[in-house]
């Protein structure tokens, strides 16, 4: 592939890619037609509720469901037993690929035990959603109570309440013999750790703590399924992933993948929280009692307290430098909370933490430990904010020490083509370097920042990238448009920035090239939208899909002339004779000839498993403390990005701005708050506090593209990695400010004050 | 492609072609679950009515809308103007291709005359059914009413109503000087028609007229439009051709083909008049004018008076044949009404009239005249079924002289491989004799008849069939199963036919491949349902993208077993190793390791511009005839047909027994019934008489066999054809049961009995 893409990758010669097209499904967004998953109207459909658990930790004694059941309206009621029954044959019929199973079922209904507040215990269908809520109301759960356990550093220690009797801790190759809620331990290591603090003349180690905190996507979860007489079952939803979606649905269910075919809608953000099913077996199990579609839409509280947020963490980092200003050691050791099943994204978490750097000596331990908290999800570059919080508040501190600028220092130390990571790869070309000197050069690094109370942080972070599966298919249609049909929901504007490369290929405004996002049946496998794979797999398999009908077309200027398809070149958009340059013909005339020189044109391709190219951010800010009330406010902020190449600028600066403003919600203020036993109280968007445009000052972009050699075009993926950067350097920002640093999240206006009161013992400052 | 076709025509190695699977589209059908168009439900509908003209013929000669546009609820009027102000500039601007346009735009809403009683002149758009109905009673049209013209030949006579000043008749390259009726007459000849004549022994000539017949399918049109503030305009109707009504509504309202996207829904019949558009336009337009998507259904009375029907006819037919049997020489004058504005099925009627025969000396001449009747459209065969009413039955006149026995006869005159068309075409393998032969050996043909006033018929018809373009995308999934994408709506199983199709190829069950049928922007060009052409092309489509699939499925097994592709064989669907036989994998399991071997496989394929295979039936009819009422009653029907290759027997058996049934509605029945002022009295399916399962024995079926060798698996198509012999069938068997020839369709009791009493002299025979 290499030769083949560096041929592409003459940046400045690009017509489509790198411009700012509308975007195809702009007017369906901004006047309300297009539609969402909630917006799903089926005749007879029955509306399903969620009878969900009052206790963060409790034994299921028994579910009586004959008060409910005798409500007139009521169609169905199901509970965890209904699904549960025959998981066990389940497992043993799929086999050991499926260990996770059980807690997938367990997670949409329980059956033995509850394990949050909000889990999901039993289900109606009703004529009505009045009558389902009543429902519901109607259902007699006996529970044991037990206590819960609801943060990492607790959940780790003997004497525990224990949530899985069953659950042997995995580490390094060993199974403990004892229940205990760590799920895994493992160890990346490089170099020689010892040696390397040795060398060092400055080490600083400190402990961190994040807390749990929602992706906040504005639309609430929602599915709406029918099983069919023939047991074939729709389900029409709004995910990131309509393949991961039929996927689950088949296995929780226990039929073939082929009899289920999700229907993707609009979705109204997703962030990574999208890809688990909760409530889609349940309406296609109702659907089938009842034979009739069956509608389940969550409420903002059911979201917040039931579906998957990213984990909190407890954080010990370990860095040093010699005085030469080079890392030479770096030790982390990371406890991430899984929620109530494992799974958290530890890993990643440990994957990311040192990797803007080449540092030879490192270890990484990584733990993931269930806690009775929803099961966690996906939620942009997840795990990996954490741990940035964390490595790059150290390499502040370091900075401080050797007074050193901590984007030089960055710079001196940056991971390169060539540079292994802790967890064993070794770098292609990457930017991170180009990005550390993007900031350097920034008007905002260059500016002055005056004014009491105030101060400026940086940070880097890293994130993978996805590559992942993707379909596509085009059609050139008579008058020169293409159809371009593809199976990967649109969040991001992808659907543009798919139709830009096809476009790109075949020499025509992006106008010209119609996208459509299908359902599960109607485009070949396709990962879901997540991991930052949308635009750079899809859209590849867009190109080589192009590519594929541009031959064809080639063939039919050779038909059309009677010439040789080697004598057919095809450049801008025209196709030419080689030997004859008189003749010439557009792409858009060819295409009103197709029906006479052998019928329509279809491309088509597939791409899986290819390696995506590594991102990197740098962010700039500058805040205001307010020492009488502990309140940060973000005064300006910079990201840099490496996109690789950004096929439309626009959306790239659109992931970079709402990456900012989300990371900066988690520096500053959101975190699910809990009770002592377990109750999430802060379960709205009035009480949950994101962000919003008051609190946030314009974030500036700096696209900076290191192309990526794997890719047609060079992308990379730029969804995820501008989430990572902004605790740490909000943190740094703070310190410079007001001399405290945090390293707790969130940064909120009581943390801050209490840090500044112990600082100045007990005043802040002010008298 | 005969070579490669011939491969696959060793017809007893099928495992899928020629079985009777499930129809995948049975369970939502059968439980009411699919979706036909009057269920599009959108947000914000507004319901459209259409307000239509009372008189046959007239000038209009105001609108006056004012008081509809004051009635609360009524957020759209809009009159024929709105459509016709610019219609001149669009022919200009399309130019002479696009020649019906002010037609196409005239019979959407009328502007200067309407043409026929039902003529469309406004709508409305409301927020009920109600209101729009009341408003269109508000409508104050002023009319100069107009003597009405309804049958061909006084159309046709000098002085005749004029219903178009400006249409001129186009005669053999000549264009006339003066208005007139006729828009066009054409001739073909073969041979020499007077020397034929002369050397014939025996030569009948006979006139026939036969009435306007509607199709009748059950659904009525529909449609649901939305015109986005982006300009795209979304159509939502039951149609035969997506891409046929796409191309019209773009026409119409002078925007670009890929402007328009249609959103075809299951369809209730269409039987080839379900292609032209009627509410789309003006469902579009209202949705503009009012921002709101805008719905339109019709009811019976508007179907039947508003939809195109197939025409009435006056037919002269003349033929010769020597006393040793053989036909030496035919002539026809073939009169067809196009109904309102030009375009008759005239030319398929002179196309097919003749050509089960070998005949050497031909004339044939056809006009198309215009009357005030609404606009034919295609029915079935359009045009054949006329013209075998009047050739057939004259055939079994010569046959009676000649003492010869009918099928013999025709036999004996049959057209076979290498005969010549009148009107060109060269005949290539075709059916005719061995339809024939089958009718001849059939259980049927060989029984008695006993009992009085019984009587037995035969006849032969002939079909084209049609090729014309379509486009498949079939799409491997992991767990073997195959989506296949189409753009042909399915009127009589061919989601099913087409799986069959890509199944064989593939070596799985049909029930392993899930068709889907889309939208215009989510497959490529494919012509509409109709010419019997979609198990033909569509399926040929599927074929070659199946093929398109196993292909790259051999170069996979080629991968996995790290051997070159050409040592990969695929026979049964199991991938074999010519050099090492023990490698083996079937194509469910190497579906399961596209992932790891390079992703999702897609096929992909487009047909067009293929030659289709003519298609013969020949139908046996035993009827009795009341001679005190004339009532006709059909005792046993035996239909013969030339499938090629019967794909889903079942099907084709199903298609052969829907047309005979049409066929026999047509013979007994079925007819438009006008006053003089030109109102049609009859606009309801009370009135409007269709056979129903009472009035018909279950039809036996004969599929014959002949491989069409133009296509992969030799189908030809089979939708058409069975409707062609049954007409002059049922004649030939009431003559020969009561002595008389009926030669006006419909042979009704009253007309019947007025022969009876005719042939006996002012008595019924019985006294």
């Amino acid at each position: 592939m290499a030769t083949k893409t560096e041929d592409y990758l003459g940046i400045e010669s690009y017509n489509v890619v790198g411009t700012r097209p509308i975007r195809h499904d702009g007017t369906d967004k901004v006047t309300g037609r297009a539609k969402y998953g909630a917006d799903t109207h089926t005749s007879g459909v029955l509306i399903g509720k969620t009878l969900r658990s009052p206790h963060a930790h409790a034994r299921i004694l028994s579910v009586d469901t004959s008060a409910a059941e005798a409500l007139p309206g009521v169609k169905a009621v199901m509970t965890g037993a209904d699904l549960a029954q025959h998981y066990e044959d389940k497992v043993a019929a799929i086999g050991e690929e499926s260990v996770n199973l059980p807690d997938l079922i367990k997670n949409v209904l329980a059956s033995d035990k509850v394990l949050y507040e909000g889990h999901a215990v039993a289900a109606v269908a009703a004529t009505t959603s009045h009558i389902a809520e009543e429902a519901l109301e109607l259902i007699r759960v006996e529970y044991d109570v037990l206590e819960p356990v609801l943060d990492v550093r607790p959940a780790m220690e003997d004497g525990a309440p224990i949530l899985h009797e069953n659950l042997r801790m995995k580490s390094l190759g060993q199974t403990t013999d004892k229940p205990g809620n760590v799920a895994s331990h493992f160890q990346h290591s490089l170099g020689d750790i010892e040696r390397g603090f040795a060398e060092a003349d400055v080490v600083v180690e400190r402990e961190f703590s994040t807390q749990t905190v929602h992706q906040g996507y504005i639309e609430p979860h929602n599915a709406t399924a029918y099983w069919n007489l023939d047991d074939q079952i729709t389900i029409w939803t709004s995910t990131q992933g309509p393949f991961e979606v039929r996927d689950q649905v088949a296995v929780v269910l226990g039929v073939p993948a082929s009899r289920v075919r999700v229907v993707p809608a609009e979705i109204g953000g997703g962030f990574g929280g999208k890809f688990r099913v909760y409530e889609e077996p349940t309406a296609a199990v109702m659907s089938r009692m009842t034979g009739k579609p069956v509608k389940m839409v969550m409420s903002r509280t059911e979201v917040l307290k039931a579906t998957g947020p990213t984990p909190g963490s407890y954080m010990k980092v370990k860095m040093g430098a010699t005085n030469d200003g080079s890392l030479v050691a770096a030790q982390a050791y990371l406890a991430y909370e899984a929620g109530a099943y494992p799974g958290s994204p530890v890993g990643a978490g440990a994957g990311c933490i040192f990797s803007p750097y080449d540092i030879p000596n490192v270890v990484i331990d990584g733990y993931d430990v269930v806690v009775n908290k929803p099961q966690t999800s996906a939620y942009r570059a997840p795990g990996a904010t954490n741990g940035a919080f964390a490595a790059e508040t150290v390499i502040d501190e370091i900075c401080e020490i050797l007074d050193a600028d901590p984007l030089e220092f960055r710079l001196n130390n940056s991971a390169r083509e060539g540079s292994r990571r802790a967890d064993g790869p070794v770098f292609p070309r990457i930017g991170h370097d180009e990005c550390v000197k993007a900031a350097m050069e920034s008007d905002h690094y260059r500016s002055g920042l005056d004014g009491p109370n105030r101060g400026r942080g940086v940070a880097s972070g890293f994130w993978f990238n996805g590559g992942g599966t993707s379909t596509v298919v085009v059609s050139v249609n008579a008058d020169g448009t293409v159809s371009l049909v593809e199976g990967s929901p649109d969040i991001g504007g992808t659907r543009t920035s798919i139709a830009m490369q096809v476009a790109e290929v075949l020499g025509i405004p992006a106008a010209q090239v119609k996208p459509m996002v299908v359902d599960t049946d109607a485009i070949g496998q396709t990962d879901g939208t997540g991991g930052s794979r949308v635009t750079f797999a899809t859209g590849w398999a867009g190109y080589e899909a192009a590519v594929d009908a541009k031959r064809q077309m080639e063939a039919r200027a050779a038909k059309l002339w009677e010439i040789s398809e080697d004598d057919v070149v095809f450049d801008g958009g025209v196709f030419r004779s080689r030997s004859a340059p008189e003749k010439s013909i557009t792409f858009t005339e060819l295409a009103g000839k197709l029906g006479a020189t052998g019928g329509p044109v279809v491309g088509r391709a597939a791409v899986a498993g290819k390696a995506a190219g590594p991102a990197y951010a740098v962010m700039v800010v500058d805040v205001e403390v307010d020492p009488d009330t502990g309140k940060v406010d973000i005064l300006r902020v910079t990201i840099v990005q490496d996109a690789g190449k950004a096929i439309h600028p626009s959306y790239v600066e659109g992931q970079m701005q709402g990456g900012v403003a989300q990371g900066i919600g988690w520096a500053l203020n959101e975190e699910y708050f809990y009770n002592e036993e377990g109750d999430l109280v802060n379960a709205s968007l009035l009480d949950y506090r994101m962000p919003t445009c008051l609190d946030l000052p314009m974030i500036e972009t700096i696209i900076v593209e290191v192309p990526n050699p794997g890719h047609p075009y060079g992308v990379r993926g730029v969804g995820e990695v501008p989430i990572v950067p902004p605790p740490a350097a909000v943190a740094n920002a703070i310190y410079d400010a007001v001399g405290v640093r945090l390293r707790d999240l969130p940064m909120s206006p009581g943390r801050v004050l209490k840090t500044l009161i112990e600082k100045n013992g007990g005043g802040n400052g002010r008298g």
